[in-house]
């Protein structure tokens, strides 16, 4: 990017306070710019960073009211327009243009969509059914009888396994793992003994899946991704489990067997969710919190193991004036030792 | 599928109550089942759930006294017989057939033993052995002189390092990776310099290991999984550890460098262990906890830090009391205060 | 290995105490050591560890005294001669020849350094550039317009995306994905909108990440990981955070987005960092511990939340001690309710 902050407050719309002709070249946060940088101001509140900015241009609300020594340009939603901004100056994001690579396997009856794209080493095994504009991305693997919507975009390296189902409009990410056998046995004479996983994952619309993120099919029947869920990189889906609809899941999240998350729930990074548990529909549970139970639905839980929100915050306080407590119990035991009559 | 219940019941050998002619479809758990869908109660316990459940159709105990609106058939192990019905209805597993796919490249000096099947765009680096029957999923990489044995199923894109050691039928999940360097890092005049991690990692018998698991290579010596371990998806097993025979890893636990896992340990998801720590023969590590010293042999342990979970069970109860305990301290002070001759 | 204890004694310039004459064929650590077995110790504190060893020569140090039945060299550093002596006995690293395999896919417009490695079924996408002597194993991904520099070493199945920046000497172990999209919604009328991860991920000189690892692109600007810093294994780094010089991040950390962690910091296993948050340089998270907010430079935490160390052991150990606190309240309470005049 080469753009003066003039030409950059038309794009946006925006009105301009300060030196039209300042040339800036990057897009950076408010902590981290440097001179020659455009960045935003979300809201007012943030008065003291953008004085404390390095940066020479700053996108702020249409109410700003402080005059600075840096080129502020006035629009409506500074993060939207600083957004996009960025979607202007962006390079465009890349295409897979659609057919088969040559260096590609595809089985002679998997069913392939209109303008299907298959990239290079990618396996298609038989039977499987690929969507309209769909991408698989190098080194993909679509297993035996495995069913895939249209204008799906599976980034290189993702793994779907036989008889899986994935619906429209689905994103996964690279390292995806998708119908890996869950995590079953019974105990046998010689040792465990594998149960066999007969069932499959089913993938809504509208799902996003991040990167090394694995989720197992279902011991018999399914494990289920509803409509619009988002789920983050390195998370567990355990076999049977139930994702609701617009449920998020942030990163390193673990759910074990056979629980089920409720539609618009929301799990923080690294919760874990034991096995056989409901957690209500939009239910929020805090960072690394551990959930033995259920979970009533709209319930905010936060803790190891987890409590509602309020009283986990109460406990907590507690707990870190414990020393003073046991020191002042202490004294109490030799106050009441100390009187003549106790 | 589509069979009615008195099929079903001749094919698991059951006795049948109620309609022999409703016809399902489709199998699913309890709480899911809807019409057209047989089920199964395991316990009679659960006796609430199958007057709820909209299935057409229940396997219960031979046991089972109530009558129920939907058809039940009796059978002696409900969970066993919805099993093998599960198996006798699922399209058969996916076979890979023997043979070297010509879209692999397999090097000249690679020994591969009687009926191995190397599917497409797989890599055997020199020096590999690979024993009868094994199949070596897409995308796979077998390292230079690495050993795999007899019977194992490594599904699509496993890497498998340099001189590594694997047994026989060892099933490896795709992502798996085995004998990556382990994290190790001297501080040099210039920083962290590389300790040469020179071990590998070897594999017992019968051990199974989830979808993104990492296994990393010893600094010297090796890493080892013994007989009959096995391991869920996204753990993490740092380098030199050992892992007892028939232990169980659930997804997503991290063991430091240089601990031993004992036979017959599980540690329930997400735990982390520490480095150079044991854990006794038959222990079991409740989820999330951390364990930052050695555990003895059966003792079971919770928390983080982790304690013998008798103890931790009466902590966490005091804890939950903990609010009121302050407000009970508290009052018990001010009557002190409020005596005369206190 | 087969060598005998005078052997060894000479490659290492030590000082040999006992027979000579030994023959040991491998290196283990002092506690699964067994006959035919070199081990040693690595300070004198380990004096039981070192009678108690079943291996036939031990490494010690110069200074020490007791005899023992086993054959003894006496080194200066017998942790490094340990090290060195692995290195002098260990199959020589793996090498990947110069070249572009047969079986891989290199847009017309790359450009590959001299002696690039390109190994098989890797690709290459259009505008990607890549440094003298860099390795591409087998099945790696780097996408559009990505550019890595001189000296790396990617080992098979690494994703680059389109765009990232990667600088000298960095090592990508198996599984790693740079640049996937960082997990950003905005709430629309028909649920989360996906909000267009513009950004790239910078690598600087010296950085080694582990297997499975995954750090996000940012939202725009870029995810950054500053010069010499070590990751482990299946850690998640979000969009826009910043990795400082010479941290070490260990397995299966998360740290989310936009949050700073500092030069030198070291972060233990499974820590979660919140969004947003400054690590400052130096401190020292410790083992499974959420951090929800800054971190002073050199700090060191524990804890969930975490608080400093010393305060958090404090709190630590009266929790240890709650359930005879609340017995001793309620005693207390008992015999002031029996004073008459209470």
């Amino acid at each position: 990017m080469h753009k003066t902050a003039r030409e950059i407050s038309q794009l946006l719309g925006g009105e301009l306070a300060g030196n039209g002709e300042v040339v800036v070249s990057r897009l950076r946060g408010i902590q981290d710019a440097a001179p020659g940088d455009i960045t935003f101001v979300a809201r007012a509140q943030y008065a003291a960073a953008a004085r404390a900015t390095r940066a020479s241009v700053i996108l702020v609300g249409r109410d700003w009211a402080e005059s600075l020594p840096q080129t502020l340009i006035r629009v409506s939603d500074p993060s939207a327009a600083f957004q996009r901004l960025a979607e202007a100056v962006a390079p465009p994001p890349v295409k897979f243009a659609p057919g088969v690579h040559p260096a590609a396997v595809v089985a002679a009856d998997a069913k392939l969509g209109r303008d299907v794209s298959i990239q290079p080493y990618a396996v298609i095994e038989s039977g499987a059914v690929i969507g309209d504009r769909t991408v698989i991305g190098a080194h993909g693997y679509v297993g035996h009888d495995a069913r895939i919507g249209a204008d799906c975009l599976l980034w290189p390296r993702v793994v779907v396994r036989d008889h899986c189902i994935i619906g429209n409009r689905v994103i996964l990410h690279p390292g995806v793992v998708i119908g890996a056998d869950g995590f079953g046995y019974t105990q046998g004479p010689k040792g465990h003994e594998k149960v066999p996983q007969l069932g499959i994952v089913e993938i809504e619309d509208d799902v996003e899946i991040g990167a090394n993120t694995t989720v197992d099919r279902a011991r018999f029947d399914r494990t289920l991704i509803k409509q619009g869920a988002k789920i983050d990189n390195l998370v567990q889906i355990a076999h049977n489990v139930v994702i609701g609809r617009h449920a998020i899941i942030c990163a390193q999240v673990g759910v074990s067997g056979s629980s089920t998350v409720g539609d618009g729930a929301v799990l923080a990074g690294q919760v874990g969710i034991a096995d056989h548990v409901r957690i209500g529909d939009g239910a929020i549970i805090l960072a690394q919190s551990g959930i033995p139970r259920d979970v009533p639905a709209k319930e905010k839980m936060f803790g190891y193991p987890a409590r509602p929100h309020a009283e986990a915050l109460r406990i907590e306080a507690a707990k870190a004036r414990l020393p003073e407590l046991a020191a002042r119990l202490k004294r109490l035991e030799a106050r009441l030792d100390a009187k003549p009559d106790a």
